[in-house]
C-alpha cells in the first residue's frame, strides 16, 4: 500500500514536472505571439527564446498549434478555475455580476499575451482544437447569461441575456487593447467604471459625479 | 477659362477613376485579409481574386501594406464623413451619444472587413502609416468624449471620460465577433440594447423588461 502511494507520488510528480515544463514553453510562446503575430512566429524562435533545443521542445508539443492550444486551453482553466465555486457562495446576483467582473479584469491583467491570443490568434487552431476552446468559452460565458437571467428574475429572453453577457466580456476585452496599467487610471478604478456603467450606465454616474 | 474647366473636369475624372479602381482592389483585398490573415496574403492572391495583373496593382500600390493603409484610411474617412457637422446640428448630449453609436453599429455592419482590419491587421503596418490611421481614429473618438464632456456637464476629470468613450467603442466593436445578423437579434434591436445599457445600464433596464 505505501509502495503504491509512493509510486502515485512519483507519477504525480513527473506529471507535475511535464506541467510546469510545457507552462515555461507556454509562457515564452504567448509573449512571442502578442510580440510578433502566431503566424510569423517560428519554432525556432520559440525554442531560441525558451533556451531549450528544438528536439526539446518536439518531446512536449508536437507543432505549433498544439503550444496554442495549451496556452488557450490553460487560460480558459485559469478563467474557470474555481469560478462556480465561487460563485455558489454569493447570494445576490448583482454581486454575482460584480464578481465575474472584477475577476475577469484582473485574470487577464495578469496574463495579458495570453488573453490577446484568445482574441486574434484561437481562429489559427485547427477545427477539433478550436471547438474544444470554444467550449470552455461557451461555459465560461454562461455562468454570467446564469447570473444575468436570475438578476432579470428569468424574465428576459434567453437570448437577449446572452447578447448582454457577451457585450458585458466584450467591453471588459476592449480594455486590453488600449490601457495602460501604469496611466492616470489603475486597474481597480477602471473595474469601477465598468461595473457602475454595466450596472446602471452614464445617467446615473452623471447624478454621482 | 471654358478649357481650363475641361481640363479641370477631365482631373478630376481621371482621380475619380483611380480611386475606384483603388476601391475595388482595395474590397477584395479587405475580404482575404479577413479571410486569410494580412500576413498569409500575398499580392498574387489578391491579384487572382481581383482579376488584375500584378503589375496593374502595382501600378496602384507600391506594397501590400500601401494596400492595408489605403483600406484603413478609407474607412476612417467613411466614420469620419461628415459626423461632425451632423453633431452640429444636434441639440442635446444624449443624442448626440446615441447618434455615434447607432451610425458606428450601421457603418461597421456595412464594411465588416474593414472594420475588423482596423481592430486586427492596424499594427502590421510601418510607423508612420499607422501614426496617420491612430491620428484619425483620436480624432473620431474625441467626437464621442466631447458629447460625454458635456453630458457631463464638464464635472468628468476628461481622462475618465476618455475612458468612458472607449468602452463604448470597445463594446460597440465586440460585436463584430459573435453577432450573426441573420440570428434571433437583429442590428437595431442589438443597437438599441447597447444604447440603453450604456446610458441606463441593466438595473434600470431590469425594471422595464
Amino acid at each position: 500500500m505505501e509502495r503504491h502511494s509512493v509510486i502515485e507520488k512519483n507519477g504525480e510528480d513527473s506529471k507535475n514536472k511535464e506541467f510546469k515544463r510545457k507552462n515555461s514553453i507556454g509562457i515564452v510562446a504567448a509573449r512571442l505571439f502578442d510580440k510578433k503575430g502566431y503566424l510569423e512566429t517560428s519554432l525556432k524562435d520559440i525554442s531560441t527564446e525558451v533556451k531549450l533545443s528544438k528536439g526539446c521542445i518536439y518531446h512536449y508539443f508536437t507543432s505549433k498549434h498544439e503550444i496554442l492550444y495549451f496556452i488557450l486551453d490553460a487560460y480558459m482553466d485559469h478563467l474557470l478555475g474555481g469560478l462556480e465555486e465561487e460563485l455558489g457562495n454569493i447570494a445576490d446576483n448583482s454581486s454575482k455580476i460584480k464578481h465575474i467582473m472584477f475577476r475577469h479584469l484582473m485574470l487577464y491583467n495578469n496574463k495579458v499575451p495570453e488573453a490577446r491570443a484568445i482574441l486574434v490568434d484561437a481562429n489559427n487552431l485547427p477545427e477539433e482544437y478550436y471547438k474544444a476552446i470554444a467550449f470552455k468559452q461557451k461555459k465560461y460565458a454562461q455562468l454570467l447569461t446564469d447570473a444575468l437571467s436570475g438578476f432579470f428574475d428569468g424574465r428576459m429572453p434567453v437570448e437577449k441575456s446572452r447578447a448582454i453577457s457577451y457585450i458585458l466580456f466584450g467591453m471588459s476585452n476592449s480594455i486590453m487593447h488600449w490601457h495602460n496599467p501604469d496611466g492616470p487610471i489603475k486597474l481597480e478604478e477602471l473595474s469601477e467604471i465598468c461595473y457602475d456603467l454595466f450596472m446602471n450606465g452614464i445617467t446615473h454616474y452623471k447624478n454621482n459625479i
